[in-house]
């Protein structure tokens, strides 16, 4: 019973209009537990899509985890054609008229015959209670496989899972074991870091697999170890990850899923000290990226968000003559405002950046995707020139990143 | 033509580290087209089982759409998989060598072994350029059906669709039409709005259907109209959306997914009039959305994150003695923050915003979610108290987006 298939039904989920968190969740929560996931299938709320879907799984695996369909409307006929599916009849069920005329009537609201609808369940089926909605899961049998019928809505499918669904296939598991360890990376592109792996990767063990999951230029090493031993899976993972950051440790940031400005937000505060952020073309986003960590107002002071060349003279006192002799992508317009962010909210580092985003403003001397990036502290100031993308978002977010990450390794190095 | 099942390819997927969001985008560009999804299926980064999803989506649909396992490293499969599916080898493709080389060594990087196996693809396939990444999408045909594959980076896969995708497939179908709009709304909520629409929703032609989207306070409404009579479908929804707006004039800033920043831009534009921003507890997130939008330098100056007080008081001009009166949370507070902030940039409008996002921080008389927006421009201040949620990620989006839509008003109605 340690390998399931996931079927999410409804029509919003094929034409785009909801996309489906539901199946990672439910995959994630599944892998901790050592189920193995083998495929996601979404289908529209039409029964013979459902009665198929659900034959191919059931073939594969021997269990189906579905949500969907479940809902009060006509469009929902999950609950009707798994009755068809499993040859027997939808019939009233009296706890679960109880659980939904209590949860209607305390909101002041009068049964109708569609809430009456959702407390028929299919003959022979385990009602899997909902206290969180009121539509009910449903557990099935056939074959010594077991398909369970949950509500589309997340909320609703979180309670059914962490009620009854995965302390049943954890009772029934047992064995083997799958620990996933994230390794967070930055500074580095794919194609690099698989070059300078390739000898850690053709060394490792069997039970532990490697995989690449790059986003906004940070790459997510990602190993998975699997084995009926849980501890030697454990030790067997951990000796990897050390193994990693001895190959890598230039590039390595932290782990799991924290971000660079989480990380950054530790250190700063492990070393009682501030920062703040002067930005031109990434407009704001390093500091939205850094009060988005709870508790920044620690050791983040503010920024300002240069997008006019006055506001650079005028607010950061970058010298106009700067300006109009290098240019506001510079080196020299990207250092003063660095010294001037610093000064003016007095805190020991200060981070800045000017570049072109994009679309337009670009030049063949500076092409959009030009930036300069730059950290200024009590030991001076380190500027970089980058070339990014041809993409307004991308040069916006990795310019962002990028920043972040320059400043991490002038707190580190000091 | 017009049905396809989409099929996406990695292990991410189904442990539940990766949200499979780029088939929601790809199911709602292809219905917008006309296009019916009939069923999405992930799965894992093995051979066996690609070939397998591939095989049975060819036997129910003419297209197949692909993402994922394009990537450089060894866990990417997908294209020598399709090689083999095809019966065919990888080859050396000069064009794609010379678009990745020019990426790469753009970013001053050297050429290594992965980078030019990105260059290699199956012989015979149609290869899609990419300009937003190294992996080359890759066009198959096969008895008069067609697959398409593509990396799974969103932003690549967006771009490939929009360049060669959705037009191939755009010029490829006919039939029945499905034309969507979207009305968006702001500043109320989806039960109200319901109430507001019973009676449209009850008279709407049965070839106009209607749902809500709801999305950090943004409710978009869209009416999708199906019908085989292509100008009869328009023509209804035309009518339909006519009616909406004789509705609910009060809470429609735009159609289609136009956001109220791009609203705001095109307002401003047209009046010829500048706005700038200063941010406490939204810290950036304004300064943030308004410059994702290209072109906005045009009539956006800049902004400044006062988080910490120091930079009220010294940067935007507020009195120290009416932070220590009123708080930095108070209408007093905002009004000086927004008149600082406009004085400094020189600009028509400044939007400023304090409040307590949370999770700490809050008093009984303030609790966490309380927020002060305020307007400044020629015809004096405005300023409008909110109270939130008890989550900051919601308090700042909130915040932002209503202090956005302050600003849209008071632009429509000078």
């Amino acid at each position: 019973m340690n390998i399931a298939e996931i079927i999410t039904v409804g029509d919003e989920l094929l034409i785009g209009q909801t996309v489906d968190t539901n199946s990672a969740w439910m995959g994630m929560q599944l892998s901790m537990r050592g189920i193995r996931v083998n495929r996601i299938t979404s289908i529209s709320d039409r029964r013979e899509e459902i009665i198929a879907a659900l034959d191919e799984a059931l073939g594969r695996v021997p269990l189906v985890l579905m949500t969907g369909g479940l809902g009060p409307t006509s469009d929902d006929i999950t609950k009707e054609t798994l009755a068809e599916y499993f040859g027997t009849r939808l019939v009233m069920n009296q706890e679960v008229l109880e659980e939904v005329t209590t949860r209607i009537t305390r909101r002041n609201l009068e049964m109708n015959e569609n809430n009456r609808r959702q407390a028929m369940v299919p003959e022979g089926c385990r009602v899997l209670a909902n206290h969180a909605g009121t539509a009910p899961a449903m557990l099935f049998e056939k074959d010594g496989k077991l398909i369970v019928s949950m509500p589309g809505v997340p909320s609703e499918m979180k309670h059914i899972m962490q009620e009854h669904v995965l302390p049943m296939v954890a009772a029934m598991t047992g064995g083997s074991t799958i620990i996933h360890r994230n390794i967070m990376t930055f500074g580095t592109f794919e194609a690099k870091l698989a070059e300078r792996l390739e000898g850690f990767e053709k060394e490792l063990p069997a039970m532990v697999k490697l995989a690449y999951l790059p986003a906004h230029g940070i790459i997510k090493l990602r190993l998975t170890g699997i084995g009926d031993n849980a501890e030697l899976v454990r030790r067997t993972e951990e000796e990897q990850v050390r193994k990693l950051y001895s190959i890598i440790p230039d590039v390595i940031y932290g782990e799991d899923e924290v971000t660079l400005e989480e990380t950054i937000g530790k250190l700063l505060l492990d070393n009682n000290m501030t920062v703040s952020t002067a930005e031109s073309c990434t407009g704001g986003r390093i500091a939205s990226m850094i009060t988005s960590v709870p508790g920044s107002s620690a050791w983040y002071r503010g920024s300002v968000v240069a997008y006019d060349n006055s506001i650079k003279t005028r607010v950061l006192g970058v010298d106009p003559a700067v300006i109009s002799s290098y240019g506001a992508v510079s080196e020299e317009t990207v250092r003063a405002m660095a010294e001037g962010m610093r000064s003016l909210a007095s805190t020991d580092y200060a981070i800045a950046v000017t570049g072109i985003a994009g679309p337009t403003g670009g030049t063949p001397g500076k092409p959009v995707g030009t930036v300069w990036i730059a950290v200024a502290s009590a030991a001076g100031i380190v500027a970089e020139k980058h070339r990014f993308a041809d993409d307004r978002q991308i040069n916006i977010s990795r310019s962002a990143t990028y920043a972040l990450n320059l400043l991490r390794k002038q707190i580190i190095s000091r």
